[in-house]
C-alpha cells in the first residue's frame, strides 16, 4: 500500500496513527506508518519536550508528528483558577453527585496532579507547537479545524506541514485557503470531535473540494476500510481508536486496563456523540458516565474550554476507578472490531494484508 | 462492474435502484441494474397490479423487483377509520396549526384521494406481496427487517428471493436465520429508516457476520462510493435518493418539481434523522416542515403506523404546495451530490465509469 503521501511524509505506508501514548506513536512509526502524538495531556511544555526527546531516541529515525488542540478563534483564556470561576455551581454539584452515585472513589493524593487539563487552553497549545518545532517532527495536526494562520506560518518556516480536521467540505476549503497542507476528513463514525456526515459521503466531497491530500478519519480499522477510503479519494488514512487497545499503550498509561477491557467488550453501537467531553460534539465510548449526562436533571454541557475543565478531574477519578463501565474515553464506532489487546506491529500487519485482499477482490469485479 | 450477484439476479451490473416510480424502476432495469418499485404508495393491490402490468410491458424482459413495508411483528391493524381514533387530538391540532403557520394551502378536491397511506398497514403490504408474485418479479425487498417467515416461504415457493434491511450485524444474522436471501446493510447516511452506525463501519461488520450477499445502502451515489462498498465486502449496491432527481420520476409524479428543486439545492448537511415520518427513525430532507417538529411545543411522534397516518394527508398538502422549502421526503446524505435533474441512463453510465476510475486509481497503490 503506497501513495504519493508516502513520499511527502517519508513513510512506507499512508497510515497515520493518532495516540496520546508515546510508546504507541513510536511503534506506529517503526512499523512504517506515521505515529502522531496527542499533546493535550501535557500541562506544560517542559513535560512534552521531555517526551519528544524520548520519541527522538526510540523511533529509529522514522518520521513522527504531533497533534494539538487549537481553535482558530481564541476562546476564553486565563489560568485554571480564573476559569474555574466561570463554571456554574450547578455543574460542579452535578458532577460531584454523579460520581458519588456511580460509586467512584476519590483520587489518591499522588494522582491528583495527573490531570491533563490545560492542554485545551490556546496558550498551552501554542507552547506545545513551539516545543515540538525544536524536534524533528514531520507533521503538526490540529484536532480542531485550522490553527491560526501565524501558527501555520511558523510550522512552514520549519518545513513542517500542517493537517486540520474537517467535518464538512466548506471547512476543508477554508483550511486549505488558510495554508493547511493536509485535510483530515472526519466522518460521523469517528471518535473525538466529529460532525454529522458519514465517511462514505464526506470523503469524496472533501477530496473533490480541495486540491490537497485528504486523510480519511472515522471508521478505519481494517484493510478493507483502508481500501474503501482510498477508493473514495483519500491519499491515506487517519486512525485513532484502533491504537487504544495495544500493549504499548499500557507502557505509557498502565492504569488503562479498564479502558481496554471496555473497548474489547464494546460493539459498534456502544458509542455516543455528545458535548460532555469538551463542549463540542465528540464521540465517546458509551458508559454509565455518558448515560448520566442524558438524565432529565443533567445540566447542559458548558462551552469549550470550560466543559473540559469541569470534567477533567472527574475523568481522572473515573479512570482510576478501574471499572470498564465507568470509563470516559473518546472512541469511534470502529471499536466494535476490537476483540483483544494486541501489539501495534500486529495491527499494522493486519491492516496491510487486509488491504491487499480487498484490492484482489475488487480486481475480480472488472 | 460485475459480481456473482449479477448471475443470481440476471442483471448486468450489481446496482439495485429503489424508487416509488415505475418509470424510474423500468429505466434502471433497462440500463442494466435492478429497478425495485416501492409499493407503499398503493392503497390497494389492484392499483399495484395495474402498474406491474405496465412494468411487464416496459422493461423489455429485464428483471425488476418490488419493495414493501412489513414489520416482522404485526403492528396495530385496522381500517383507517379505526386507526384514526387512536391519534391524539393534540397531534392533529399540531399538524393543522403547523400547516397553517407554514402557509400550506388545502388540497384541491381531486387530489384528496391520492394519499398512499394504507401501504404502511401490514394487511395491505401482504396484499402487495400476493399481487407482485403474480408478476415475473426477481426480488421482494422489505424496507423494515425480515418480513414474517410465511411471507418469505411464499416468495421462495415462487422462486423469488427476499431482501431485508439491517442497521446492525445482529439484525442481519436474525434475517438470514429467518430465511432472508440478501441483506441490505443500511448505514446511518441512508435515506428512510436508518440506524446509527455509519456505512464504513456497518458494511464490513454485516458482510463478516452473515453468509449471504450484502447490498450496501447509505451513501452510494457515485462510482467511487460503489468501489468503496465492494471493498468493504458488499456484493452490490442499493441506491435510492440518487433516482429521485431524474427525468423519469416526473413521468410518474409530475407534481414533484419542488421536491427535485429541493434536492438539487441541498447539501449533504441538509438531511435530518427523525421519527416524524413513520414513528421509527428515518432520514429526511431537512425543510421548514421537519424543523417545525423540533420546536419546544411540538408533540412526540406517534408509534408506527399511527404517525404515518397522522402526517400522510399533510405530506400531500406539502407536496402540492410546490415549495422546495416545504417538501417532506425521505432522502440520504448523498443528495449533496445531486446538482441537476438527469435521465436514469446518464446516472447509470456515470456510476459505471466512476467505478472503473476508482479501481484504476486503487491499482496504482499496490
Amino acid at each position: 500500500m503506497h501513495t504519493a503521501l508516502c513520499e511527502t511524509l517519508g513513510i512506507e505506508h499512508p497510515i497515520i496513527g493518532f495516540t496520546p501514548s508515546e510508546h504507541v506513536a513510536a511503534a506506529i512509526s517503526k512499523a512504517g506508518g506515521l505515529g502522531v502524538l496527542g499533546c493535550v495531556r501535557f500541562n506544560d511544555a517542559g513535560e512534552l519536550d521531555h517526551v519528544l526527546d524520548w520519541m527522538d531516541e526510540h523511533t529509529e529515525g522514522r518520521p513522527y508528528g504531533v497533534d494539538v488542540v487549537m481553535p482558530a478563534k481564541v476562546p476564553t483564556e486565563g489560568t485554571q483558577v480564573d476559569l474555574d470561576k466561570l463554571i456554574p455551581e450547578e455543574h460542579k454539584a452535578f458532577v460531584e453527585r454523579t460520581l458519588r452515585e456511580l460509586g467512584v472513589p476519590e483520587l489518591p493524593a499522588e494522582a491528583e496532579q495527573r490531570a491533563g487539563v490545560l492542554g485545551w487552553l490556546h496558550s498551552v497549545a501554542r507552547s506545545h507547537v513551539e516545543v515540538a518545532l525544536r524536534h524533528p517532527i514531520k507533521l503538526i495536526a490540529n484536532a480542531l479545524g485550522s490553527p491560526p494562520v501565524d501558527v501555520i506560518e511558523q510550522a512552514h518556516a520549519h518545513g513542517v506541514p500542517v493537517a486540520a480536521l474537517a467535518g464538512k467540505a466548506e471547512h476543508a476549503r477554508r483550511h486549505v485557503d488558510n495554508g493547511v497542507d493536509f485535510v483530515v476528513a472526519q466522518g460521523y463514525e469517528a471518535g473525538g470531535h466529529t460532525g454529522e456526515i458519514g465517511s462514505m459521503v464526506l470523503l469524496p466531497e472533501i477530496a473533490e473540494a480541495v486540491d490537497a491530500p485528504v486523510l480519511a478519519a472515522g471508521g478505519i480499522g481494517s484493510g478493507r476500510q483502508m481500501a474503501a477510503a482510498l477508493a473514495l479519494g483519500a491519499a491515506g488514512v487517519w486512525t485513532g481508536s484502533l491504537w487504544l487497545a495495544t500493549e504499548e499503550y499500557l507502557q505509557t498509561m498502565p492504569n488503562s486496563v479498564a479502558m481496554q477491557t471496555a473497548l474489547v467488550r464494546a460493539t459498534s453501537s456502544d458509542t455516543v456523540r455528545t458535548r460532555i467531553y469538551t463542549g463540542k460534539p465528540a464521540r465517546l465510548l458509551k458508559t454509565r458516565w455518558t448515560e448520566a449526562w442524558t438524565a432529565p436533571d443533567a445540566p447542559k454541557p458548558l462551552p469549550m474550554p470550560l466543559q473540559n475543565l469541569l470534567v477533567s478531574p472527574a475523568h481522572n477519578r473515573l479512570h482510576e476507578a478501574g471499572d470498564p463501565e465507568l470509563v470516559s474515553m473518546p472512541a469511534g464506532q470502529i471499536i466494535g472490531r476490537i476483540d483483544r489487546v494486541r501489539p501495534v506491529a500486529e495491527i499494522m500487519a493486519d491492516l496491510l494484508s487486509g488491504y491487499e485482499e480487498a484490492l484482489a477482490r475488487l480486481e475480480k469485479t472488472r
